[in-house]
């Protein structure tokens, strides 16, 4: 199943995609997709809905995050061998968590703003998954278990705030508008296998970022069973699992993005978002 | 004023004291400490009750953390030049910024567990505050403003986590009870200047840390501002500005918490918090 948020930025009203991709209301079933809204049973007991009967959702909604209420925004550093290489990183002996302010999320196609006195603003194409019941301990194995869904998100960067800013990432990870997440938190029995989904970005039109999370160093369920070993995961924490090679930091020279350029980006199964940037007021 | 959150957790409801100490419930006047409740001329606009008339809290319910409805937790690290001497480290040039979790917030008389596996876990009273209104591109002589008032924090931290797992602190700083904060949340009018409180913290009745927020590095009008130029800063964020020495870490040789531990500690005005320490279940 697809799941959506759609309505205007705040008051997002839960909804679902039917078999012919039309947007049908879920407000009937829960107030939000958030916290135990996203609880795995729960999802899966709307797959015996009569999806045609639900309301339809007429017009073209604003798309929102597809999850809401986020208690933590979670991420995982430098996840793809050739992506570290072409950072100048050796690959991390486990996995480099950093976390984005939840100020920082938007929906999958709002506009992105570079910040003020940036000039390395970057972007970041990554499989995210949200976290459907509370994870605390738990093993590699059962670690699948505790996910709602799957989603994209573009991991926006401010590389000189990131990196030479008095340490510690989160400075250059959390500007406002710098998380679009969605369009669709889609379940996991639609998505099959998530270490094998191609993933991409193009900038104005130009293929920058061209992956496959065949090449992830951590998997997903390594990644639960690590993060759950330092804090405990909860219905609605977000997790965005690292970049493939191509961001602009790479390139040679470096490229970075201007008011005006537009990002297009997806994960195969998840939807596709659209940016376009604009200077912060 | 003093406004403090009381009852089970997860159901805290509003309260504030008297002029005796008294602790009156407000939940006619506000649901939550949270979000636009704590707007700066809300809280000052309650002063004008008549609080005597408000219903009397009876016996001895437990206090929750002082604020409800957490959306970022962070924390300046290495903010005392004398802490940043005894952990090693120099002096930055401007604010490190790392993130708390905010699933580690628990009230300030809660039981603090140490993590599985650990063997460093340590404290760290520090003093905190609490945003009352949107800050982005806030200058110093504005910042104050934004405050909802100041609390005690104790940002407890597992030492060999936050700096020998893979870089970024965040590892070390969120494990589930690492994040006391209260007993009161007290406005700016009656804290006087944030700038010259002392501060102190006890490991079983002997004094570790002692110290006053005079020798600060960067002061509380200093982090707004910096923040905000990173990140919008939203009503109930939390922030702790940074502890003074005498951390477990700096000990020679080091001493950390072990289970059966208490931790007492509190910042001039604002109350006390005491922490029974037990081990991870």
């Amino acid at each position: 199943m697809k799941f959506l948020r759609y309505g205007p930025t705040g008051a997002e009203k839960p909804g679902m995609l039917d078999a012919n991709g039309t947007l049908r209301d879920l407000s009937a079933y829960m107030t939000d997709l958030s916290g135990d809204s996203l609880n795995p049973q729960n999802l899966a007991s709307l797959a015996e809905l009569e999806v045609a009967n639900l309301p339809e959702v007429t017009g073209t909604p604003r798309i929102g995050p597809c999850v809401g209420g986020v208690g933590k925004f979670l991420a995982i550093g430098l996840n793809y061998a050739d992506h570290a290489a072409e950072s100048g990183m050796d690959l991390p002996q486990e996995p480099i968590v950093f976390s984005k302010a939840t100020s920082c999320i938007i929906g999958p196609n709002d506009d992105v703003e570079i910040p003020r006195g940036s000039k390395s603003t970057d972007w970041e194409v990554e499989l995210g998954f949200v976290i459907g019941k509370t994870a605390k301990y738990v093993t590699e194995a059962e670690a699948l278990e505790y996910v709602a869904g799957y989603c994209v998100i573009n991991d926006i960067s401010e590389r000189d705030f990131q990196i030479r800013r008095s340490g510690q990432w989160i400075k250059g990870k959390s500007a406002d508008t710098f998380g679009p997440i969605g369009p669709w938190l889609v379940t996991p029995d639609e998505v099959g296998d998530p270490q094998d989904l191609a993933l991409y970005l193009d900038v104005n039109g130009q293929r920058r970022q061209d992956g496959t999370t065949r090449t992830m160093h951590f998997t997903v369920a390594q990644i639960i069973a690590h993060l759950s070993q330092f804090m405990s995961l909860h219905p609605g924490d977000v997790i965005a699992t690292g970049t493939p090679p191509g961001v602009g930091m790479g390139m040679k020279p470096p490229v970075y993005l201007k008011p005006g350029d537009v990002m297009e980006l997806g994960v195969a199964g998840l939807g596709v978002q659209r940016q376009q940037v604009r200077a912060a007021g």
